[in-house]
């Protein structure tokens, strides 16, 4: 048998026992998988060190480099955010409907643990232990692939944790890491029917779509986003290039950032310019179509792909319209369906952008930044759902959960 | 472009009209769809001889060509379903969450249309207009593909029910049928990411299968059910033989009829024998563990593919268990997570069953037969979801809506 088939069948048979818990109990190992990774914390960053002399040797990149290191704050840091896990309601366990039927059938409908859970990720180990926490958290047991960069570093990570398990109620088994750094890990963990309940990738572009063209496991899309601003005519000038500005330069890198602005042809004749200057002035490439070009010749000629990508970077494009109708229609074209935000003092255009857009998160004079767990008010993020069925927009723990019909009789039979 | 791209990409523009009418216009629309099919009752009955020639020229089998075939009878209690359907409540535009942000931020998450919904089935023509009147009512656009055996019933329905929204609010293209009856055009369905928002089969095995293991749209998966009854120690005769014989034989082609009987042991030397006179002369076939032999010599010799079969058909399974954890085991092994049921006059086993059994729904001293929309009182069945994520058990019309979260600020960013 496979590494990936043994430890999934294994976590399966643990995911029996996680059903059982009570939340003091999931707490509690939290609790000391918390404290585990502080007392080991000299051999993880020890481990860690392997990855990243690893992969200055092959080349990496040092901002990739820092995204992978391990230090005493950063351990701390991670540890941390298990203890807030714990302290967030348990989602398992709530009465999600009841009812008694004319035949005297009692239904109630409850919510369960998902069973066990698959995740793909990339280089951050510190992905590692918060998904783990989270999973554990909501009664699931959990399957990490990790990046192969951080494969020691990950290893030693749920080493830890499952020696700290092991001092618990919680089964060890209910946490696998799939240590084979090859493709074909992935691609026999997308295929796992039966075993895995659920796929969820987090990571680039790339990674998410390997896994939604080739899973047959149910999957969690998350992640990918072309987020647009659109400036309506009314749109107060100070107001929308602030949440503009936001949108694209507070964290370029990160899914809920803008890629796209479209304005308004009579807010961008008398505004645009003095917005372009500001992006400029933060070197922003901005990438335009003819009519902002005329305004701002400092911008280069966007093309269709333009408009398709998520940079993820310190460049946008601009594009102005006739009005809202076109700027819906640019939505709709080019939009993944993830965030998206029209600044205006009009009421109706603002009610039927918010009605019509279809995306996870509409906002009215808002900056797109804020679609997010935290800022939501989750406590937790497990990721932000990019697909329609079973979650939208930011997760919190609830999304890991599933639920089953009780059914309570005395004897009935369908006549 | 091929058919079924053109027609799915004529749909999703359907679908932005869709999401924006009241419930009066979508009620009106189906009362309107019910209308026309009894006005055109006629031609559609025409179109269905068709149809029953093919079969009968090709062999098809009379009971087939009995649930292929369309009557005035039959017709009226399908117009009769979509008035039905009309009257239940409007699942879209629900407030789902409510809260304001300590920035000021006021977020609503609102259920919404999922969008576009791809439905492949077989060869029922009444699956049309079922499917049809609960994706429109819940606001969605629809592309169906029924099986080619119903072909020209099915082409005359949709021109029927199209006919019918060109006289009210909707946009008859939000209504679409693939014609071509090739398997191309399933295979085709099933990637049409960006397109298609959720693909449901219904229908036998083979085609929940082929979905499932093909798709890159995520789906909705129905039906497929291996139900067992344990009949533990402590459980009144009677009551077990009545909800035993009642899972398996009410009506065994559906998916919430019982394929194995679980007996504790002690409970099957004083009952089995009885009650598996009661199937015999029902001319239920069985197939028995070794200890069932010795007290059924009728029965054939169990084997581990005969309890990994939907029967579907009158033939079961009868296995002699030491104990509920051993039933558990069993279930463990050969269910598929539809529904299971414990008979029992002991509670504490029977809150471990219904806590332990992983499946959409469990029951304590009732039939399995009650896992549906109806018996649940929900007006209306999708489907009965076997999976994990989205929807589990039976399906009422909010499993065909989504989530979206409206933000309304007055210029936050995020700092």
């Amino acid at each position: 048998m496979s590494e990936v088939r043994e430890k999934a069948a294994s976590a399966k048979q643990a995911a029996a026992v996680m059903n059982r818990l009570t939340t003091n109990e999931k707490n509690k190992a939290l609790l000391m998988m918390a404290d585990h990774l502080i007392l080991q914390q000299d051999s993880i960053i020890a481990a860690n060190h392997i990855d990243i002399d690893r992969g200055r040797a092959n080349g990496t990149s040092e901002s990739l480099l820092d995204r992978l290191t391990l230090t005493q704050n950063r351990i701390a840091d991670i540890a941390e955010g298990l203890r807030q896990v714990a302290e967030l309601p348990d989602p398992v366990g709530r009465t999600l409907e009841s009812f008694e039927r004319p035949n005297g059938l009692r239904v109630e409908k409850v919510s369960v643990p998902l069973g066990v859970i698959g995740m793909i990720y990339e280089a951050r180990p510190n992905v590692t232990v918060d998904a783990a926490g989270l999973c554990l958290k909501t009664g699931n047991a959990v399957v990490l692939r990790g990046g192969s960069a951080a494969l020691e570093s990950n290893r030693r990570i749920v080493e830890v944790m499952r020696e700290a398990l092991a001092a618990t109620s919680l089964p060890p088994d209910a946490l696998q890491l799939v240590e084979d750094p090859s493709r074909a890990s992935v691609d026999e963990m997308l295929k796992l029917n039966g075993l895995l309940d659920v796929v969820i990738p987090r990571g680039g572009a790339s990674l998410i779509r390997n896994v939604v063209e080739n899973a047959t496991v149910p999957v969690i899309e998350t992640g990918a986003g072309i987020c647009h601003t659109y400036v309506d005519e009314s749109a107060q000038p100070a107001m929308a290039a602030d949440i503009a500005f936001n949108a694209k330069v507070q964290r370029p890198s990160v899914c809920n950032s803008m890629e796209t602005l479209l304005v308004h042809e009579a807010w961008a004749e008398r505004h645009l310019r003095e917005l372009a200057e500001r992006f400029l002035s933060a070197n922003v490439e901005l990438r335009g179509c003819e009519r902002t070009l005329s305004l701002i010749p400092e911008a280069k000629s966007a093309t269709e792909a333009d408009y398709a990508t998520e940079y993820n970077d310190y460049i946008m494009n601009i594009r102005v319209v006739a009005n809202a109708d076109e700027a819906l229609a640019h939505i709709r074209t080019f939009g993944t369906m993830h965030s998206e935000c029209i600044v205006t003092d009009n009421t109706e255009n603002a009610d039927a952008f918010l009605q019509q857009v279809d995306a996870a998160a509409v906002y009215h004079n808002a900056s797109t930044r804020f679609t997010d767990g935290f800022e939501f008010g989750y406590g937790a993020e497990i990721g932000i759902s990019t697909q329609k069925l079973h979650a939208r927009g930011p997760m919190g723990l609830p999304a890991l959960t599933s639920a089953k019909f009780r059914v309570y009789g005395n004897g009935q039979i369908r006549g």
